[in-house]
């Protein structure tokens, strides 16, 4: 009963349901959730204090690509029906906790630092059309090479709201340059989850000296015949909100996903 | 030169740019704007107080099809990307005053009455999906009627977000039997101009106890051989909104609406 779900084997973490998944990460397990209930978009969080919760709603209505909102607990709010019975304080694997823009502490249980005025935002995942991009048969090449996505600061600049802004950060993926068109039209069918690409080919021209030097996760090996493609990131957001320095916020820790009750498929249009 | 527009032949409105036939009602021509910049999306307009902001602006991200929106101006702001060089208090043609959820004045500027904390919502308008529908081959009934669409309050809730919540109210289309596949799938690729429709068919399942008597609009006839179609509706937030009693806010009059810089087309996906 107490065995840890890290020792669950791939197909059974597959074919949990998200609110089985979300029980077994409450209970204490504390594991990557690559993989976790097939089918069902994974979401960051970021939670912050009524007085920037304007400001952040805007930033994500300004910039739907790299901010990509699944949903919102108002102040009060601990549960909704992207987790239906859960609580948004414990059903995450692993919280990291930032005090004025600063690394507090990662904790897997954020009740204790609870506040009546914590607005939590839930934002669309890669994840999302990854899964469509394979079941297509378009290549991710960092999965195929069991790495984390690569991911790089970038010139383009965010819409700003209020105290947020900054640089847009993407992930790249390179795709046969006889797939690109598909891998634009599948993502472009996913708005909801960073969309199309927002830039295809010439790292220079979006600011990226070195694809071997990410400025998150892991570089990939680009095979002959791929053109580098770049999207939209959900570390934008987070990057945005921990420069304006908030006096209080609570993230997901990377790759510790809210497991949510929506279907990738939910998110595809038409 | 102060010539009214009014009296502009159907063509020439249509080939007006954006920004020209802003400065038209800038300039004092009130006038309903049908017709107006064709290719270019026209919008409705909720301005209220910062106070009311962060609720509405959930209540859209809660609700997208009614409420789609398609920019913010923050506090102290009155011009942006949707109406380059414009001006929000005087480039719509007529507005709608409203204090404690009642109308107390229609005017075309609203310079004398506006305030620094005001924050202004543009939301998307079925003109701009009409156009995919006929551009594709359906027809649109009221268009061909010389009518407004007939709306109606349904049993359908919104998602509530903090002081809003309250009944959908939709839109109707009879669209031919054969058709309606061709208008669900061209309006799906319209998400943020309300997107598919919500309801095909028997309107008393929706609490439409007549076609004939619309709550909105003007009915319109419906030819043998079609189907009622139901989209939500613009009007719902207006609506929602005005139930909440709001101190302050104002509004475009119905149908002389904000005629934005973006393009139809820039709102469809994939």
């Amino acid at each position: 009963m107490a065995k840890g779900a890290g020792s669950q084997r791939a197909d059974d973490r597959g074919a949990l349901l998200p609110k089985q998944a979300r029980e077994i990460f409450r209970a204490g397990t504390v594991t990557h959730t690559s993989g976790y209930s097939r089918g069902y978009a994974q979401a960051n969080l970021i939670t912050l204090p009524q007085k920037q919760a304007f400001d952040f709603l805007l930033f994500a209505q300004r910039n739907p690509k790299p901010c990509p909102l699944l949903g919102v607990l108002e102040a009060g709010q601990v549960s909704s029906e992207l987790l239906a019975d859960g609580d948004i304080r414990t059903d995450i694997p692993l919280y990291r906790v930032y005090r004025g823009g600063q690394l507090e502490s990662e904790i897997p249980d954020v009740r204790d630092i609870w506040r009546d005025d914590l607005v939590s935002f839930i934002i669309g995942c890669s994840f999302t059309f990854e899964s469509a991009l394979l079941d297509n048969g378009v290549p991710v090449e960092h999965i195929a090479q069991g790495k984390n996505v690569p991911m790089y600061r970038t010139t383009i600049q965010t819409n700003p709201a209020g105290v947020f802004s900054g640089p847009m950060v993407v992930s790249m993926r390179p795709i046969p340059a006889a797939q690109v068109a598909d891998a634009v039209r599948i993502t472009s069918r996913y708005p909801a989850v960073h969309g199309a690409p927002v830039h295809v080919g010439d790292p220079a021209a979006i600011g990226i000296e070195d694809l071997n030097h990410p400025d998150f996760g892991e570089a990939v090996d680009i095979p002959a015949g791929t053109i580098p493609v770049f999207w939209a990131c959900g570390v934008t957001p987070q990057s945005v909100v921990m420069e304006s320095k908030p006096e209080f916020a609570i993230c997901h820790a990377p790759g510790h996903m809210l497991i949510t009750d929506a279907r990738d498929l939910q998110y595809q249009v038409p």
